[in-house]
């Protein structure tokens, strides 16, 4: 598509400076509009080495008060980025509701240069591409504003740019080799940028090319972009977007009120049993360090369940500079202020360790549902993006485990009256647990909806039975080694 | 002090799984105070290499929720660290308000490992002395408790764990090629650590040593230690402490009220001085970028005395890629739950890069002293807790610069009612302007001392003269210039 792209006309100098100067004032008025209505908006400006991005970003962001945005430069991904999943660099940088993020190179360079130097194969390259489209309708989807835009200058053009910056002391550090063979692989450099360009040009996130030629112009393309696809997001905010059909394969199931929870465990089988899998799970816990493979184990479940102590049961077992345990509460006001998975991919962690979470991202189709603290179309298109985050993880290499920890009403009530009537235990229970009880019908609901709808083949849900706690335990025990070992012999 | 320690009796294996029981339970007891009372606990855990500080953590957090503690295993500085100042690493990972933190392995083995190793020199090993004691006495003075463990075992039970965990395909991976470095020089290294010990063992962070030569016995060692430490800092909290007396080299500044304001500069002289300063800093931001100097500029002023103005005409002349501005706001509750400049040593720049803070660390001896959101002992204590902070900066290598934006009362007063008058300015003038208007004279007996107490000879104040805005520019631009010129000359 970059192929056939027809060059705008440049404008009169006349024209420019007038035009400039208009909508360089119409992008500093919406600042506060964005502010107000709380629009997240991503800017990401790729293109040819020395088209100009550098500096055009320089200028459009003069017109903006440093309140209101970031600029985000991918260098280099760093150690602990390449010891996450593939998005995670990005995911990590998405700006905040009210905020501009201008990103420097993005997603697009990483990928299409791993792609040209042959360190990625096409199955890979494909599966990237898959990724960013959902990535970016997600974002999109979650009320970001996406502008793509992509710098577009001739080959002549940018050997005449890399031969000035090269012979200046202070500017020849910019040129990098990677700039030298995209010039001398022109050709080769277009025809992969218009295969991505093509491939990731998605209705919620389209590509815009700018006219690299002067830097006066290329802002002028850049503002004036920006100003009226601002202008749309404004109108457009808490809109509802279609809900898309589940591509990943399911399993099946079964509902909670089919799941038995009579089953009892003496206090010595228990703890025989107990020692043995402890015994098992640390020696995986050295294996997959060693084999860098990362375990993320999820746990939900009805208030007093036992989440707690089940954790307790795995972690005992762990090396304590492998693990970490993220307890998962209300959002911070900078988390709310971003994509409500934001908190999740940034606690991921390592290949190589464990990242215990008690609560998760289901909090969405959860407490988010049923409290009201996002729309029916938030929660409605949450499973499919929860999916799709699972989907990122497993691809990744993740082992991952999500628990269910299930007991019946008459169990609830008797641990909050214990925790009630034990002075040690009284944290444990506020007046929102005994509101929550009162939901239990709509909770119960509301659980199988989300296990029927994200029991992928990838990453199912299990079910502890958990009105013997010392049963759900062993559970999850097994169930955790029994991942971690098919995983390993996969 | 190491050499001289008489290792307790080791008590009876009855006594001891008494004892254990106790402590444990005593920990454990302990969670719901320090979450109460807000204590932040930090424990580190050095020692010799497989004197078992890992698995006694391991056992210890066994009594915790993992609600309440995090670990913290301090491999490697990554990239991000190594290009931030030497305590960066550590500052960015204490506790929050009400939550234990556990390192294993700290800053001591940071540093002694490379002092033994030859990378850092005599010089420097003191001066990183110097700074860790700075560092761990404002953690204490700002209500962290801080416990300090060293596991000590016998050279010879060292070689016999090295050899036993060599030998097992699981655990060979643990066994660093330092720890048999270690072993082998055990006495150059004892040496060196005795030396550590007895230099850091403050009266605020005292030094405990742990017999290593069992896990039961050391995690009762240990228990019975945090138990113990934390009863009593449960009944010291918001306690005062001494200020000390300033140690830094002043330099005289003038007080508010004798800085002239009647400077003028017309749109002419104006102009071209900004362009030319401009291209001056333009090519000064390519040198540090090369060079690897990190930049810091801090502003402070009056309310509409023209900072975000004077701040875009620094960042215009700036490549984007190569710096960020960061707006100080009220913290947010995890930034309020940590030591007040934790904010900050978060956003350090990298170096070569520029960070340029629109209000500063400075607000702890401004609003929150005259607000009263901190205790008189806590903003009295943070002057000298800010010299040692930009202490570290200089000594880093940063450039750093302060400026107050100072403008008369009659022309806030002008500019408040122009902002009230203008539409697209009302959102810069709210009603907490003018409540801090009425606090005039207060504030400005505040900013005097501010900055006669932190005029360091490394870190002066520069006062801008922003009756005139335009001036106020230049001057700022000046100064900048002025203060890279200098830390490239040197």
């Amino acid at each position: 598509m970059l192929k056939e792209w027809v060059k705008p006309q440049k404008p009169s100098n006349e024209e420019l400076t007038e035009r400039l100067q208009a909508a360089r004032a119409a992008l500093s008025a919406q600042q506060m509009a964005i502010k107000e209505k709380q629009l997240p908006v991503l800017v990401i400006m790729d293109g040819w080495g020395a088209a100009g991005k550098g500096s055009v970003l320089g200028r459009v962001i003069r017109s903006l008060d440093p309140r209101f945005f970031k600029t985000e430069t991918l260098g280099k991904p760093t150690e602990d980025e390449v010891r996450r999943p593939f998005l995670y660099r990005y995911f990590r940088r998405i700006p905040e509701a009210g905020k501009y993020s201008f990103f420097d190179g993005s997603w697009m360079d990483d990928v299409t240069r791993l792609y040209l130097a042959g360190k990625i194969k096409e199955s890979e390259f494909k599966r990237q591409l898959t990724s960013i489209k959902r990535f970016e309708r997600q974002l999109s989807d979650n009320g970001y504003l996406v502008v793509k835009l992509f710098f577009h200058i001739s080959q002549n053009e940018q050997r005449k740019r890399l031969m000035t910056l090269s012979e200046e002391k202070n500017t020849s550090w910019r040129v990098e080799k990677w700039d030298l063979w995209q010039n001398k692989h022109y050709e080769e450099c277009l025809n992969v940028y218009d295969r991505y360009l093509d491939e990731t040009n998605q209705f919620v996130a389209p590509w815009y090319f700018i006219d690299g030629k002067s830097k006066k112009w290329a802002e002028l393309q850049v503002t004036e972009l920006l100003v009226k696809n601002i202008d749309i997001a404004l109108k457009n905010t808490a809109h509802s977007v279609p809900l898309l059909q589940n591509t990943f394969p399911l399993k099946s199931v079964p509902k909670l009120s089919e799941v038995p929870l009579d089953q009892m465990l003496d206090e010595e089988t228990y703890d025989k049993k107990l020692h043995k899998l402890q015994d098992r799970l640390a020696a995986l816990h050295n294996e997959i360090y060693r084999k860098k493979v990362p375990v993320i184990v999820g746990y939900e479940g009805w208030d007093a369940a036992g989440k707690g102590g089940n954790i307790k049961r795995l972690t005992a077992a762990l090396d304590p500079r492998g693990f970490e345990v993220h307890p998962i509460a209300s959002p911070e006001p900078h988390e709310k202020a971003r994509h409500y998975l934001w908190r999740f991919w940034t606690r991921l962690p390592k290949d190589g360790h464990i990242a215990i979470f008690d609560r998760t991202w289901y909090g969405r189709v959860m407490v988010e549902r049923l409290e009201g603290f996002c729309s029916e179309n938030d929660w409605q298109r949450a499973y499919h993006e929860i999916n799709e985050f699972e989907k990122e993880l497993y691809d990744w290499g993740a082992v991952l485990v999500k628990f269910w920890v299930q007991i019946d009403k008459e169990t609830q009530l008797a641990r909050f009256t214990d925790r009630q009537n034990t002075p040690e235990k009284q944290w444990k229970i506020t007046d929102e647990d005994w509101r929550n009880r009162e939901k239990w019908d709509l909770y119960e609901n509301a659980v199988d909806e989300m296990i029927a709808k994200t029991s992928t083949e990838f990453a199912p849900w299990q079910i502890l039975s958990s009105n013997e706690k010392k049963f759900a335990r062993v559970q999850a025990l097994e169930a955790v080694i029994r991942a971690i070992e098919k995983r390993l012999d996969s």
